[in-house]
């Protein structure tokens, strides 16, 4: 059941708009909170568009590991808010959306009165530390604004931000002991080891700088700060709470607990006094840069000179509201509000990874200057090439060309000469299979996204298909698969390289080198190597060019994939269906294979053996929470059955979205749930981006509007569309029968409209 | 009993160079071996003058600590070399020079060929690991060049160095299994969590780039290298010794341990593996910065672009015959080799901290620009203000100057608007007491050695004695002393402030600052505070105005001083000893005193208690191991019997000087015991820096000549100069008779003759 706490809202929405009114206010449908219950790992604080930083509540700062030992808990953290909890241990500014796995959490700050307490305490214990009571009913989370009460010490919290700055307005009541702990200890998913260093450095009594170094799951990342208060502490102070300090000469000539302005640490919390009034706001602004100190001063100078929060705010509001009108539908408010807050969580990521003047640290771990493009981070590829990337290219084609240059970046920096895999602040942390950079790539290039050196960016997926020392590469490069023995994710690994090699190919087709698109059109057939005719089943297979004998199905477990078994894995030729339908004993046997998939009952051990997969993102075998199914349900329009892909996906928007903090049925993964979300709720899907098709489904809007870049309209409408209609009988574009299942890029970018005549009855 | 090793050379040179014409070269008389047997502290490796890499073999590597206890070998280690070791355990690029504190040791390099073994192994079991046997037979110590046979591998390894990078020749024998080790783990002073981070990138077969950042005496010290091989490699590997490693996302995409090129841990050790023919020379490079990797490659190819070893060392010994040339003694070959080995010894130190085109990262952890001077960092005042400095101001004014200007960029880069106390690599570790700086900065703007902005430095002197919370301050400033109860050193620092702030009223005074001069020469008098008239001592003093009662002039335990006890410091007012001996009781009590300190026995027990003084640093009381007392033996000269300042310090020179490896008496100090040898045997000593005064002593030397910047020289002649003949009737300066104890800086500067007739009885 969900929790129905936007109900309030919903109905005075309903009685403001009604109607979907040319200049309606898009920005109320956006639900940051959505997502933030069980699985959805999303946030939801304050973050301006694709922003550096993202100012959040942390309900938890509980470690990955304790002495040695993974905590399962931590988990739910990953974005280190969950909707359950009852208490707020600080504001920290920078997370993940969606990720299945975390990091950051940087700079927790965290306003109190009264005795001080630098310890954060624990859920059980609230009062033991200086965390602090809350409740959903004080608590706002808009797109850019946030705002809670602390109840512990009746203040007030309000967060926006711009794109590398975040402002906090803390409204205090009458108190001789007012504090803001700056706490440099806490951070998600942190180890015991994980905060390499930490500095501090009190400027004067309104500006305080430093940096965070840790080493997560970005293993070698440093983040530089500087923090500025509306008015001057009284004084300040900090504890260290390392396992040992060295010998760092007499520091006895000083007091480092008081008012000592240089300060160096692993394990360091500070505190800022003040007496305070009732009611009396004292705002911080705290930026963010990868470069230094400066950078960030410089930041905080240029994207934030002023102390007028509401301003600061009215003007990210104003971004969010410019990036939301990209889309506008007509849809029913539930509805608006899982689209636009899908189109929220879409575009805010991968995040600006700049100062204002270009500076970034680069993987080198040198500073570079982006020039003529800004620089992004936080590449989750293997998730976000499928559909994210995609919907940049429709809708963000400047920022997706700028991504693909921080790529290429990457890549000139890469010690490896590979283009990222998984990145995030200048870190390769190697996450999952493939090099997906390729198809995001190629995407780009075969829609004509060029805006870069289109060739350069083709050597360079060349290259990193060519490390050979990379995951079973050299042996996929030799022997056409992945031998069992060599890696436990064999099959999987397979097949995703396979696809990426036609992604390859196809850029090299537009490019007009045809060499390369004979040589990776043959590696993109690599799939059929591990496809065991014997059993229809993609199957790990030995060196020896035998069948792995012990296999089963429906295991995950040590089988040759991560996060989907065989049978979820036998449909992965998101580029050759027809030759897949062909391989599995043809149409009828291939419609049955793909109805069992979302019928079926799996045995509990699927989800004890599973990584990352839940009952919360299932239906059937079918895994939506994970994002190798996603283009599955599409399937179905190369049989004779394409009414199953319009019934399908229908349901999987109703089970697996939903407008309420438990709305998302996985991890959002940077956006990929939720572009999978709007490419759906929209009647097409990028089945295999690096093709130009956008493969038909059921639109679960009215009506849409695409605004362009180039200035132009696409528009999208779906007569009769409702719950029960989610059937299409013909599509016109331009007035004209679409006698296929799928549309073109093209189409799209040269405007126009396209009509779905739907029906309850297929 | 000094360790006979150099009598060969010394028959050698005695025969090739018998007098000592104008070109003689001095090179051969310079022995960096000096001082590494016991307490000198100095190394015996390749620097070049005031260089930046110091490119030394250290014999062990032991750790500072060892489950948390300090352990007390360590000491011995302070230059990573102790002469009556065994063996090498490889060749690191950065050591103090003469140190009694440590750290350093970063980026061993060690040769070896058979089994690859990656663990250094012990002393007491060396063929467990790495190191190697080595003789003093096959051992060569020149200036800028080191020379050594590692036995265990028959591998001959030469070391020279230009200012920036290290420069390596390893002769290998024939082998399949040649390897050249990068230890990462390795150091001086390390502990088990001094490591805060390390990082290497393979970037081709001979080109490896990186960083080491630590928290030793610095305590936020990164250090960037690029080195680079005369050959590829054909493989190479490392190991990581991280107590854990955290989570790095999917590192099993490749095997970390061979051939991966992206490395990055707390405890890393790399090998570069080659197959070497009989006599085949590999060369390594190895050049640093504080900035980026990208500095440090700068300096290799700026300073070391070709692979002529020979010429790199000709070039580095050219630059010390400059440096040596600039006083040429007329000596015994013996005392030849104790004053050049001291010039050698004084100008290794403070070291260059900034890249050739002037990057360096300041103590503001940002990156900094040197503009229109050289940077200077490892400033050991309170040792170095004494006669190092004041050395400088003599035979090395530009760079002395340059020196202010780099405490100066530090003063405005310092949180806590303080000059330098002791600083290294940017970070100050607070060690010892006062603020010497400003007797460095008075020193300088007394003698007029000022291309600096003069009024700006006295600022900072101003600013920096008035930094109310550092080490007792406040309360000094209040009461004229630091209360017993406040401060373990109380007396001692007393005395050091009262001294410096007599540093800041004399360059206030020739500044024509007059109410700077009269503020601080009141506070100048603060040394009176302590002494107690009853007892005839400097004495602790409590809160309340009363002598503490507890009090034992021989001990150094908690009686308010360190490193020297009431009786030594009951003689540090070296800016006022007339109102010393007036305090004293007058002529005939101080003269008594005096010659007790030389004579008394001392008890066992303060051996036992007393920091940093051993038996080879005293004489009698008087410890001349520690710099407190190094112008004690001069105050005879404010007395009737100067005389008896002649014969002591004739007596120290022989006694705590030799040119043997145990050939100093207490740690160098960076320079600061050589530079008292080197005034000692030209015949005087600035007692007070501060003043444009030399006291006069007893030449050792039989001639001298001083080549000065401005051109002139200034000669000095000791007339009938022996061992007996250590009493001077007379002095001359050019001609004329000299009627008082001392020499002006003036008169230096303005060249001239100085002439001291000697005699065996005063």
């Amino acid at each position: 059941m969900r929790n129905p706490c936007f109900l309030p809202l919903l109905i005075l929405s309903l009685s403001v708009s009604g109607q979907t009114p040319a200049q309606e206010d898009l920005l109320p449908y956006v639900k940051p909170i959505i997502g933030t219950q069980r699985m959805g790992h999303t946030y939801p604080g304050a973050s301006a568009p694709f922003g550096a930083v993202q100012l959040s509540p942390d309900t938890d700062t509980i470690p990955y590991e304790q002495n040695g030992k993974y905590n399962p808990d931590v988990y739910k953290y990953c974005a280190g808010y969950q909707y359950d909890d009852k208490t707020i241990v600080g504001f920290s500014h920078t997370h993940f959306s969606g990720t299945g796995h975390s990091d950051l959490g940087d700079f927790l700050l965290m306003p109190t009165v009264g005795e001080l307490k630098l310890n954060p305490g624990t859920a059980a214990q609230s009062h033991s530390g200086f965390r602090s009571a809350f409740s959903h009913a004080t608590e706002t989370a808009e797109a850019d604004y946030y705002k809670v009460k602390l109840e512990d010490y009746n203040i007030w919290a309000e967060l926006t931000a711009t794109t590398r700055v975040g402002f906090h307005q803390y409204t205090f009541p009458a108190s001789d002991q007012a504090h803001i702990i700056l706490d440099l200890v806490s951070g998600i998913y942190n180890y015991d080891d994980k905060n390499v260093w930490t500095y501090v450095r009190v400027v004067n009594d309104t500006l305080v700088t430093g940096y965070r170094q840790t080493s997560g799951w970005a293993r070698t990342r440093t983040v530089y700060f500087a923090m500025t208060f509306s008015r001057p502490f009284n004084g300040y102070g900090s504890r260290k709470y390392d396992r040992r300090t060295a010998y760092h000469g007499f520091w006895g000539h000083f007091d480092e607990r008081h008012n000592f302005p240089d300060l160096a640490g692993r394990q360091l919390r500070m505190h800022f006094d003040f007496k305070t009034q009732e009611g009396e706001k004292v705002k911080v602004k705290f930026a963010l840069s990868s470069v230094s100190t400066d950078g960030a001063l410089l930041n905080l100078r240029t994207e934030a000179p002023g102390w007028d929060f509401d301003a600061v705010r009215r003007q990210g509001q104003d971004a969010w509201r410019k990036e939301l009108n990209k889309v506008r539908i007509d849809a029913s408010v539930a509805d608006k509000q899982s689209f636009y807050t899908s189109i929220y969580h879409a575009f805010i990521n991968p995040t600006v990874y700049m100062d204002v003047d270009g500076g970034y640290r680069g993987l080198d771990q040198l500073n570079h200057t982006a020039n003529g493009f800004v620089n992004y981070t936080t590449f989750s590829l293997w998730d976000t090439h499928r559909a994210l990337h995609p919907l940049f290219n429709i809708l963000q084609p400047a920022r997706n060309a700028d991504m693909i240059r921080s790529m290429l970046a990457h890549y000139e920096q890469s010690a490896e000469h590979m283009l990222p895999i998984w990145s995030n602040s200048a870190n390769e942390n190697w996450c999952m299979s493939g090099y997906h950079s390729v198809a995001v790539i190629a995407d780009a290039i075969v829609k004509g996204n060029t805006p870069f050196d289109a060739n350069k960016a083709l050597d360079a997926c060349i290259a990193t298909s060519s490390r050979r020392s990379f995951e079973g590469l050299g042996s996929y490069i030799d022997n056409g698969y992945i031998p069992a023995e060599e890696d436990g994710t064999s099959v999987f690994t397979t097949l995703e390289y396979a696809y990426d090699d036609w992604c390859i190919a196809q850029a090299a087709k537009k490019l007009g080198r045809m060499d390369v698109y004979a040589a990776y059109s043959k590696r993109a057939e690599n799939y059929k190597n591990v496809w065991d005719p014997s059993v229809g089943y993609m199957r790990p297979r030995l060196k020896d060019g035998s069948f792995r004998k012990d296999f089963d199905v429906l295991s995950t477990n040590g089988q040759g994939f991560i996060e989907g078994n065989a049978w979820n894995y036998s449909l992965y030729v998101p580029h050759d269906p027809p030759a897949l339908i062909a391989l599995s004993g043809g149409n009828k046997r291939f419609v049955q294979h793909l109805d069992s998939l979302f019928t079926m009952d799996l045995p509990d051990k699927f989800f004890a053996e599973t990584e990352d997969i839940t009952r919360d993102g299932i239906i059937g075998n079918y895994v939506h929470g994970n994002e190798p199914s996603h283009h599955v349900a599409y399937l179905y329009d190369w049989t004779d059955q394409p009414w199953k892909t319009q019934e399908r996906v229908r349901m999987i928007l109703r089970k697996q979205y939903g407008p309420a903090p438990d709305g998302l049925g996985g991890n959002d993964d940077c956006g990929q749930m939720s572009a999978w979300y709007i490419f759906t709720a929209l009647g097409f899907y990028p089945v295999a981006p690096g093709s130009d098709q956008y493969w038909l489904g059921s639109p679960a809007v009215n009506s849409a509007a695409l605004q362009l870049e180039n200035g132009k309209t696409f528009t999208i409408e779906a007569r009769d569309q409702s719950d029960k209609n989610v059937y299409v009988k013909r599509v016109t574009l331009n007035g004209q029968p679409l006698n296929r299942r799928y549309l073109t890029h093209q189409e799209i970018m040269d405007g126009g409209k396209l009509v779905f005549y739907m029906s309850g009855r297929h």
